[in-house]
């Protein structure tokens, strides 16, 4: 991935821990201690993965301070009190440089003449701006990119190639909007109408996002049918997610690919949505609820609950129908034995 | 959202409705009853919904014949026959105007001298407009669209930025197509292949959709095997969602967010398909069905029936199935007490 | 779909079978033997089609070794060895030219000085390749993709409309990336944070794609953590698949329609995942097994096993699951009346 290398005592430099044993190896990139080579540093933040330290090749070794291993010969570990920030840290310094623009503004970029453009935003090439459009500084947008009239992106946003952004939707500042993304498109709603079968409710609200949230690659947020649809501080969303018109969520949320929100559904803060879940529209989810992987929501979650099935029901009850009907499939084998 | 007001007369010229109360209160807004600040208008179309206008602070409602509420002081109600209607018609009067597009022809957009662009057709900086590609009257085109080589694109139809139409495929009039929606991507068709394990099978067919479709954001119809993957009329297509190649689609179908059909199926007129719900191959549903959210179609269902669960059965079946298994787990958590 | 027209003697010039009857009728396409015309051609690859033959208004069928019809008046067929393959080289032979370039590279591509730009590499309009990409000899770039910095795209492969491919990530020969795919963004990784809830772990690895590879259309391919996320040779992935960071798949896998593979998902050879299944994180599955359709899978899975169910067991377990269901639901009536 990386041309840099690094020694053992500049690694410790960035992570401030306390080094046992030595090694002269230079450091040429993180890896798992499983495929390791003998340049590579490696990180152990549980002790049931302490055994795997013996038999592999890395050099180094970044551990919490509970995992108890031997240095070995030209070999050397990092005691710390963070191995998940130790992890991130030593991530930041082997990371190439970012996607490069030659200049602030790329000349085939199309930026309407009433657009503001912060101080230091970089736009990249045949990247559309529409008229009034608001771009933060130090915003990165990158190749073709199309932001709609009267939005408005943060200070240090970043927009990934491919991303749209409709008309009068608002991104707070450090957010990362990935690939494909599309913010604001128009809500899902329709009226019986006898000469069409069905016609649209025109959907005339907007997307708020605020700030420190990333939005997945290929990810949909549908803009409100009246007020906003609302995400909160912090919420990381994952890649091919469907949040539908006028969900509000809280502050650092999670939600897990492929999962999806009908309309008008409210997730308070912390609440966690595992991979292909899907939560029924109008549901009510509290503070730190958690929905396991593939659930199916059917109605209000309490806060702190943990919840998982189709339908989703609390979790430990999920895991007992599972074991019935495997019991019930054993017991139907031994009845025809 | 908006910088529109208009007073309680205004509103009814639009909605044709009786009056009941009067307000001298501008309407600024469309909101719900709960958040609704006084002076916004609001909607009650169900009955079980009554209650939460003496809490509610907008100064006027549109309601239902049904409905039964008091004015109270300087708030005011409008009694319509349609409530679903009058909503759209009040949504419509407060929309903000769409994206505007300087020139009908934006100079950055490359377009074919063998595509023909209709009259007053709208075609946004940076699109792509293929050979011999034809785009209908008051068409609109948003940036960064591509639309290739002979494909048709019907009158008044609007598609969103980042969508993709390939070539040879055919759009109705009245349509939208949702940003980063693609169209007439390869079926999913492969045969086994001794020297590469799976070999392509060409996909030569094209899409074709109707007249008052909407397509989702981030969604796929892939083109046919050979003939045509077919959208009828007034289809209505979320966000997510996979059609497979050679599906059929009648009249007015449903298909909620991150749901899928497989290749080859068929839906009557007038089917809904629930978020998240995924559909067999080779399948035919007749008019009228449903499949409830999250459910997993694995045979044929006649016309009008109602199916839910993984896999798919009658919904009242399903519910009896989710209450038998809630019983055995309380039964078990009885004999172990 | 074409204008083409061929004879039954220069049809089986390509299949090389043996033909049985005689039609003077100019073949024009293929299609299915139910919706056929006079002029068309079909397909019998399965004994059980067979009784289709004599409705059908196609003159001429291509047929396996064991299908016994009879050719009647003004109707022939095609003995061959591999219908599935036959089948194949008449698409081909009657398959459109694909959308054409007029020139090589067309002037409002954007390509960095730094690029490497393969021969007869056909790059479309509003292109974007950035510093030190490197595109292979015959590669086709429809418009609007996007391809960063130093990514490689082999020979012969192609990239279709709106498809994004970030920095340092690695695309083999004679792939095919269909529309507004997502080929190498972040990896979805969080740790706790107490002054913003999460923040992001550096994504600093890269996805490398083998040869002969499909990636569907609107599919995300997570970059790694550290080291790659990787997709083997012959994989063939379909629309709105999520691969999630440091995944490995082998060799000539199937993932269909809307599953997903959370993050460090190992496949080994010619694994089939089924539409809407999800992988839960460090799972490992073995060579040649099959998960079905809206499988949820919790635990690795042995080579050549078929796992079906939500949570995913054997699939003769699932059939047994599921019809223990049914009969319970059964009695419960019978008790009651």
């Amino acid at each position: 991935m990386s041309t840099k290398s690094f020694s053992l005592e500049e690694i410790n430099q960035v992570i401030k821990g306390i080094i046992v044993g030595a090694t002269s190896q230079k450091i040429t990139a993180p890896q798992q201690l499983e495929t390791a080579t003998e340049n590579e540093i490696s990180f152990i933040g549980n002790k049931k993965y302490e055994r795997l330290w013996q038999d592999s090749n890395a050099c180094v070794a970044i551990v919490n301070e509970d995992i108890a291993i031997a240095p070995g010969e030209n070999r050397a570990f990092i005691k710390v009190k963070n191995a998940d920030l130790a992890l991130a840290q030593v991530l930041e310094l082997f990371a190439g440089t970012p996607p490069l623009f030659h200049q602030n503004i790329h000349p085939t970029a199309v930026i309407d003449a009433s657009a503001v453009i912060g101080e230091n935003a970089e736009i990249g090439a045949n990247v559309y701006i529409g008229p009034k459009a608001v771009i933060g500084k130090n915003a990165r947008i990158y190749p073709n990119v199309t932001i709609l009239d009267e939005s408005t992106i943060g200070d240090r946003t970043v927009i990934w190639s491919g991303s749209v952004v409709r008309e009068r939707c608002h991104i707070g500042t450090d957010c990362i909007i990935h690939p494909n993304a599309t913010i604001g498109a128009d809500g899902f709603g329709f009226r019986p109408c006898p000469e069409r079968g069905l016609a649209k409710i025109p959907q005339i609200g907007n997307v708020i996002i605020g700030n420190w949230v990333e939005i997945g690659a290929n990810t949909c947020v549908d803009r409100g049918k009246f007020s906003s649809t609302i995400i909160g501080d912090g919420c990381k969303i994952d890649n091919l997610v469907q949040i539908g018109h006028n969900s509000v969520l809280g502050k650092y949320c999670i939600m897990a690919g492929n999962s999806g929100l009908a309309g008008s559904v409210t997730l308070g803060n912390g609440v966690i949505i595992g991979g292909s879940a899907s939560i029924k529209d109008h549901t009510t989810i509290g503070d730190g609820a958690t929905v396991g992987a593939g659930s199916g929501v059917t109605g209000d979650i309490p806060a702190g609950k943990v919840m998982l099935g189709y339908p989703a029901v609390e979790a430990r009850d999920a895991l007992k129908q599972w074991a019935i009907l495997k019991r019930l499939v054993r017991e139907s084998g031994e009845k025809k034995a």
